[in-house]
């Protein structure tokens, strides 16, 4: 039998997650049946396809509250409304599924987002437009593939945290995100710090550590 | 001729740097000039080779605090005092230039730091024992070569934001600091962001983007 | 016609095992029908996929104790019993095909094991509550994927040989194993021997090796 | 005895240049006291190293025209004055050696160049500010190295040949520049190209390839 | 709502495109009948699958000119004629997909365009029988996979800029494409230079580019 | 100060051993002042090279056998006589310096141990010639570069633990040893475990971690 | 039209191959309709699959001779016997269809094979008990995935030509073929020649220029 | 003591050869003292370095014909000339030291050579022109660096024998050889088989034993 780490949320102040990417349907269904019997501790499900989710008790799926794009599952609800406002910026749709996940993970914390899509460095005046705006969240996820180029622009555009979380979006030497990834890493902007390709929950939780500063 | 960057401080809330890797003498010593004519602006010189030094201007190079494990310079002094501590965390001292970087930035900053060393994981009774001074901090910078598990470990036992710095110290496979940096961004411990390798510096940035949020 | 290598198991002290990937189904049957012959024969198939075994002789397949999740199947029982007992730790149930793979190995070869999952470094107390427990075992085989941190801190926590098998659990920079491989072989922690990626076979072999010391 | 491929200029209307990298003193001065012999011929030299230098004929050093930035040297003159101006854009004074192996490889076959430095998107101000004068070159060659994010910016603002040159400059995942290529390469901005890693003379040439066109 | 960059075809003299790889068909769909209602404002959509193609409004795709091997769709017509023509070489029949992407591309952009197949260079004298003819045009761009040797040897023979797109196609060391690149990108032939693997699209616009020239 | 973990020894039945690789003479000075006042406490020094031993004090260094070849340093003397044989074979003198560091250490830790050099596999007989003697071992460490056959062909002919210690001896690719590891990994000998490349201390502790099991 | 390439038989003395990999239906449709009007020209299809075969006029498919395993087709017979005999050689069977592969292209090419199997070096008595037939063969030809031990063994018994095969058999660090490619190149089995991965038809192409001597 | 394989040269008809990098002084000259003593046993010493020369007892010394270009030395005179001539053709003067490796080896072991230099294919004019006489060998060796072009090339134009050997000469992506390799191993022209990077001694070894055919 699986021993839940139950005490995460409380010792880190995180989200309660369950990872579910090559967990078989019987591991899923046995978690889910057991945290569905605790309707007052709010879990939320990363990475669990919707192959894996046919596989599983109907009664426990209606339960959960899905989204296809990035694919998360909130069981019990979120957690009560948090202080802090974090923007999550990408270059267009196609980051969308991974700007999704961060966004998710940091609603289901409780914690008020806005997604800022189409601001590509290919077009530097569309960023440029919103960037009064953006400077007026806590923190900065930007969520980019291909080059990246534009977590370096905002590293040099405002104060604030800024997390990168590269995606795998692209092809030839951009193929799985680790042309994004380096790039980030090597950013001529200061201080970008940044997470494992295509990990929006990462980044979420990355911004949340920050956020728990303003807690108490 | 060179135009100095130098809103940065004031635009980034981050510290003036300048970046010397790769710069022949003579371009370190032109900006070094420039920047000595103007007292009341600190600037921070990083990656800056004994070699280089002995090549500049003799009555320039009086004027700088240099360092010489983690190839940092200072001139016109440090910026005044800020809100925040940060604990710099490493496994050994064989990472230790690494972490004076992080260190010498942070207190350039006006920052308050600890480093605390020799908490490798595999004898992991010794991280124990001072978790709780450690999360005494605003922000952790784990500093670690080779397997950098130092980083998954402490992500499991604090809340607040930590940034893994990846060093290139290590033979084999850990040579020139990949492992780490992979090992990082793989890392089981949630909400973990690293930096490049070797990015003391950067690392440091990321703490005082995270502490802007207690400036005013 | 193949020739198989009787002698293997006498002459290695290593269970008789057939490798099945990238093997058509009239290879894998013609070596199922030689071996099905020879009733006082164990023999372990390894990587026998679901599909592959749809391709054999039905009246072969009967004879077999197929195990889905590690992908072996197991013809004319098991080995005597033998001496030493084997721990397979691994840190959550993405791992659980490989652990599997090790686990069926070693009980073919009349080896006691147990397994003892969730035990991540990011919830460090739940390995120290079980670590006497594990303390009791001959040999320790650490199944990890992401950054493996787990295969380190038990390094340093037990004197037993502890033999790493890195698997291929994850995304981004982890997908694949090379990460968990490499975070392996450069532990700092002493004396951690490694095998190949998902290599579950190759981990127990290696146990047995030791445990051959027992014998006689 | 080598054979010198002398109708090179006239069949692709490229400089007559010699790679020196990786000859031995011997075999360079012999080319050299060649091609030295034929006054009306201009020659460039390109990674010659100050050592190189120090091992041939003084006689025929003499009638070099050397540059220690960049590595190269000139024989003979340069060729007479063609069409056409090229613009080198670099980040900051770490590219300068690349960018003055361009420079001079233009200048060496009569195109007139000129070098824009300090652009870097960390501070996008300064770019924007100088963008209406790189817009009127006929090409733009863009140097630069760590996340080469400078050349997707440029790619987006305007409607010339843009040719990326990477530079090895950096430390980290940017050490060896494949991390800048692979930016160029995956860049957002359209039609951007790429050369090798610190090709300035291979940009130069590029560039000189489509000014070719302008020709006759 | 997606701001879609609409004066970029104004701006830098390049195709509308719009790339939609990694895109959900309810993006591209919304994007498409955006665009469709402008019907004097030509439109390329490149790497759009017959998957994506099916899940778009049957009245929407109705207006699209498909091409079903380079997987791009032409909406509201091509643009007028411009000057230059290119000729598009590659060495067999493999690399057409790619090809055909450069020339959709072109000939959307109003340029015309000649195909050259099946000169590779293991038949030298099927190239040298042609170059002639290839000397004829503004642009050469040569689409290879494998070794991408016809690139180099291209170079020695045309003043011509020539652009290389590696293509993904082979095996083994050559799977993925990235030993083409590099090939490339080490060129013996002087002043060639590359896009991404499988980038016909980018190597038609770095064409644009340099066509602009010709345009007033 | 440096808070050495005195009871490693103890808890693990490890040799105590301080990695020099990367410390400046000042820090292994002061841990070889603080150590060597226990003179009952034997310790190992690894990687310490002859520049780094120049720069400890003369009186400390006198107390230090030093070998040249491995880079190792013992004071205190060695540990007291433990059970077990370990054989050390390699195909080559170029592999002499890591085969010695295991003998260093194995020897260090109170074990017996047998060199056995020129047995590789490029000439067959060799081996062959000695593997009744190398069967009489308890446990067997190869160390090899190269193509690293040897560890294969010796995990199909004995039935101890045999571990693999591969070498950065070679060119090309064999330069810095990753071609040896993985051979090593992908052995088709069953059961062969792998340390890191030129890992001779980690392959020696490897091997305690077995002949522990003798001890009790 | 596809120009077809001739005289590559005359002019190389190498078999006519059409390689089909990344081929559409229609193009290899033409091709083979062209060559099929010519009987007395036999021709070898390599990497044709099952899927491709079905797309093809079944009209012409009844004139191939199609071996699934190698997937190979040969259309208007052999060619006729030529001087030589070359040995295959594989350590098992999931090396068996580059094997084959190799195996047809020689047999189509005239010339006399033999497949040796099962003579993987963890049982090397099973080479050493074949060696004396191998060595009647003119050239060897060794098929080898995983750690690809078995060419430097061979190198070592035989003084023939040895070509190595590496195949992309294998799994963690043996995946694609890589560490058996590089495990050939690094050798210590003196002049082994090798091939790309899995190319079975370039392994025999390399035994018929040597056997090319054999001819006039 | 070194247990030297004396039977080599009549086991495998192969040069009876020293590996000497990475080899101390003391083991070089410790062999070179035992081979001395066998005046009629001719011994080629590889990779052996002016600091290795400098090293030796100055009479032994004495003994040996070292070149400084390829690093090999001879011991005890050349074997008797043997059937079959070798052309070693390489692109240019950078390549010098790897094609005298594989001359000097051929020579030593009494096989009549040729070195043709500049043919690169930036300027195919020159291979073309002397092809008829390189058709003459029995065996064509094509060293080259960079993209490797000229083996692709050549496979096209001979019908001998055509062993590829890469080398390490160039910058960037052609850093260390890869490219080279790669480019060789995915060569359009068909049967070319390849030695591992700067491999000389290895491709005059393969080109031996294709010889050996031609001794009785």
């Amino acid at each position: 039998m699986v021993i839940y780490d139950y005490d995460r949320s409380e010792r880190l102040g995180m989200p309660e997650a369950v990872y579910c990417e090559g967990k078989d349907g019987a591991s899923v269904n046995a978690i889910l049946a057991e945290l569905s019997e605790q309707p007052d501790h709010p879990v939320l499900f990363t990475r669990i396809s919707e192959m894996q989710l046919k596989q599983l008790d109907p009664k426990l799926t209606n339960q959960l509250d899905y989204d296809a794009v990035s694919l998360t599952a909130i069981l019990n609800g979120c957690c009560p409304a948090r202080k802090g406002k974090v923007a999550i910026v990408c270059a267009g749709t196609s980051d969308l599924s991974v700007a999704r996940e961060a966004r998710r993970t940091l609603e289901f914390t409780g914690i008020e987002t806005e997604l800022v899509v189409d601001v590509g460095v290919a077009g530097i005046h569309r960023l440029l437009d919103r960037i009064d705006h953006i400077r007026g969240f806590n923190v900065i996820i930007v969520i980019a593939g291909m080059d990246a180029a534009l977590a370096s622009v905002m590293g040099g555009l405002v104060r604030q945290p800024v997390i990168g979380v590269p995606t795998s979006v692209g092809y030839g030497v951009a193929s799985g995100g680790t042309t994004a990834l380096n790039s980030m890493l090597a950013s001529c902007g200061q201080g970008i710090s940044v997470t494992n390709i295509d990990n929006g929950f990462g980044g979420a939780c990355a911004a949340i550590r920050i956020l728990n500063m303003l807690e108490k």
